[in-house]
């Protein structure tokens, strides 16, 4: 009886699942959810779990992170079977699905690993192998630091000395004055999100609250809404208009979702993730001005500010554009989002990220500051690695060329691949994807073939999903379809990353290609 | 117009957390805290920002973290007095807040920041100054390692190999296997009692969920509890007894609850924080049988296992004991959870932590699992610290002996001041302390005078906040007013770490005597 209840509340759950992968307006979905984890809500003592599915909170249950989700799974199981000598029709698993750059052989910046290990071991700080730029580096963190020792607790928002060396950082490059406490620092920047989003969880004027995201969207966006409970609001990037945010679908998509719910910030994506598109600085007073319009709460992310390819394409921030706007758009409420992980360095591993949070009410400040203070602080060593992307090496200083060739080096090389991915899938039949002006990822369309679609239907999958999983068993190549990102109804895409290196990248493309038409022929 | 009505919420919410703070049984204020955020909802366009006070999260609102609570923002504005000249009795600030080893001199294991440093810069591999069996270890860990880097991201719950060799540790420590896929690894324990806290988000049986949680508690539980809107259960520790747990007063706690929530789980603290108590193997089995009647998730706060100093006290897991209880108990659902933070090595600031999590419902496994993989992975460096921790030199190793003479002298050392402390507060008039047996706290009882309760009551203060600002103002020193951790009605405590070096902690008691003898006489 109690096997029966909980094999009948996975079954709901995992149909539940399957209809909000395919949904792209996930937020009547949500409240979906919502009402159904009420009425599966069993009486406890039906199982043997003190916390069974029927008791799990039900938010974490349609929560769905498609960078690592079942195809990520099974992928890892092939490596493992390949390790066993398992034969397969390819030797290694190329992991395109994560913006994971070292993983894909991208070799670590000198500078920034060499004051790592200095404030890691300080003894190394006498060894004349090392440059005094780099101990220069390492002494003003640990002095920082509490005691010393990047073992101590730092203050919650971070070291005020990275702070200030982050503020210094932005007012270089926007040309326009930033304030250290304004400097949130975090374990990548997935974790300042989400304890920006947090704030959020409100109902107001007794509307359950709403974010607007980009479709397609970086799914910690998604998965964090599910998880707070927020209504998550789509609005479609124009694929036409290589992934432009149009004002009239944003337009379209809030007034819509304002019968239901209080929207109340909205997320950008710039450069984008999975999209690639750079907007321009046109397009980012347009949603300003939107954002302004509708009272929202701006969260600009823009963590693959590094990462600009295209010939004309240009980063601008948003607190750039919209403190330049001057009054009253330079008085709007604004957080920015930054991160180790990606740019040249591509650190996601040591998890360095922060927010700057712009004209935010004092009191709601105070509020954020002590709610992440209970979880202490960032990891130091993260914090540190943050500095050394922030204050890098400069002209004249023993480690600046070595660092500047190891930057660009990076970056040549990433717009090389950008090209290269774009144009060949161009080159494929059936296929159609934009310039990677930015980011990391290509989002090519593909056209499937109703039978492949019919067939993917007939093992409850989505067609893309189902086109993702049979590249992945006959060639080893892993990707995210289009659907754990959202996509317009009837149109089938999937994210690659531009990462592995170009000789690797080539031969992906190559098997990729080889795979497609056997795809096509199989299914027509 | 806007100012104000900003200005009257703000005083609410002060009022609240006021009431919030004096208050025991947390419990029935949150719920009363959910319902005055709804009340103080106000029309959003009275308000200049999109995010007010007044449409923040209420949970956010209630949430406090006493450790660095008011107090502790003080003592770092008097810190930057001192530092610009300014005039006080004392020149620094004892921070004796916070379980913040290096900060108070505390010196890191040589073996754990050499891997650090190696994992780090592997061009240091070759550097014949160090170990062979420290390179082992790195080399280890880097294999483990997408692209052999620690910047790249690891599965979610950490590298397998670190997963295995915590699993390794526990079944050396309990002499009972452990499976190494039930590791969890996280950024410090924190982390992961967080994320497993998350998954009891639930009505069940039409009740709100709670949790029972001890006190004194260490505040990240109550602060947890509250941003999670899970009822917080408070089971009082027996002073008398040297803060063991009384399973009459469990039972008095959960009956008192179970009239208007469902109580899902309970926390242990063992060693106690704040209360250093170690708990007997007695004891454990008594909590756990009534876990098993009462149908409770054990969470098992065990970061300070190495730290255990009295005389006949030891440390035993809960999951060694359910184990040995065999069924129905070794069945049961528990998750204990440790910390590079604490014990010998006291890496705070690194963030490596772990929670085992064993017989959990698979289904609700997959789904934690899935929840945590949003966040990606928890810092690589983390990982490491936690590895050379659960790994460290063997017997014979060349790094053996260094490891243990480190190791031996900070424990042997805490021993020290754990009875330093206890001894000199129960010499002082009005203290009473119990033995510190573990942890790194002692929580002293003290008397306050009437006319003392009075002055704190002017300034809108509990009295041992009153008392805690008195010592810092006139002393430098920062304690925790036992009122941030809880206790019984009319009595009053405060937390101090043992952790300044011996001979600052010898000049702290005499000042703290010196103070109280005055505070005493200007209050009578």
């Amino acid at each position: 009886m109690s096997m029966r209840s909980n094999l009948t509340s996975v079954r709901q759950i995992k149909r539940a699942l399957g209809e909000f992968r395919d949904c792209l307006n996930l937020g009547a979905k949500q409240q979906r959810a919502r009402t159904m984890a009420t009425q599966t809500q069993t009486k406890e003592s039906q199982t043997k779990h003190c916390l069974g599915m029927d008791s799990l909170n039900p938010n974490i249950k349609v929560l769905e992170y498609a960078v690592r989700g079942p195809l990520v799974i099974r992928a890892g199981e092939i490596e493992k079977e390949l390790e066993k000598g398992v034969k397969k029709p390819f030797t290694e698993v190329i992991k395109a699905n994560i913006g994971d750059c070292h993983a894909m052989g991208q070799v670590p910046i000198t500078f920034i690993r060499e004051v790592l290990a200095l404030v890691t071991l300080p003894s190394l700080l006498d060894d004349p192998r090392f440059n005094t730029d780099v101990k220069e580096h390492a002494r003003t963190i640990l002095k920082g630091c509490r005691g010393s020792s990047v073992g101590s607790y730092t203050d919650s928002p971070g070291i005020e000395v990275i702070r200030r060396h982050v503020a210094q950082y932005i007012e270089r490059r926007d040309g326009i004055p930033a304030d250290w406490q304004n400097i949130i620092i975090s374990a990548g920047a997935s974790d300042a999100i989400k304890n920006v989003l947090k704030l959020l969880i409100c109902d107001v004027n007794n509307k359950p609250p709403a974010v607007l995201i980009p479709i397609p969207q970086y799914p910690l966006y998604s998965a964090s809404l599910a998880e707070f409970g927020i209504t998550q609001v789509g609005y479609y990037l124009d694929e036409s208009r290589n992934w432009g945010l149009d004002i009239a679908e944003l337009q379209r998509s809030i007034n819509e979702a304002r019968k239901t719910s209080h929207v109340r910030a909205i997320v950008i994506i710039n450069p984008g993730n999975p999209t690639g598109q750079v907007l321009s600085r046109e397009n980012i007073e347009e949603v300003i001005k939107f954002a302004y319009k509708e009272k929202l709460f701006i969260l600009a992310d823009e963590v693959y500010q590094d990462n600009v390819y295209a010939e004309g394409s240009k980063f601008y921030s948003f607190k750039k554009v919209l403190i330049e706007m001057g009054e009253p758009y330079s008085s709007m409420e604004l957080a920015s989002f930054m991160s180790c992980s990606k740019g040249y360095m591509g650190e996601c591993g040591l998890r360095g990220g922060y927010a700057e949070v712009i004209n935010m009410c004092p009191e709601v400040k105070a509020m954020y500051l002590k709610a992440i203070s209970a979880m202490l602080c960032p990891t130091v060593l993260g914090q540190v690695a943050l500095d050394s992307v922030v204050n890098p090496p400069q002209k004249g200083d023993p480690s600046y060329d070595t660092f500047i060739k190891e930057k660009q080096a990076v970056l040549d090389s990433l717009k090389v691949r950008a090209k290269m991915v774009a144009d060949t899938f161009n080159s494929m039949e059936g296929f159609k994807c934009n310039v990677v002006q930015g980011a990391m990822y290509a989002f090519p369309r593909i056209d499937l073939p109703q039978k492949a679609i019919e067939a993917a239907k007939k093992v409850n999958r989505a067609p893309d999903a189902y086109y993702a999983f049979e590249l992945l068993e006959n060639t080893g190549i892993c990707i995210v379809p289009g659907s754990g990102f959202g996509q317009q109804p009837g149109t089938y895409h999937f994210r690659t990353t531009i990462l592995p290196q170009p000789d690797k990248l080539k031969g992906m493309l190559q098997k990729f290609e080889e795979f497609h038409k056997d795809f096509i022929k199989r299914h027509t």
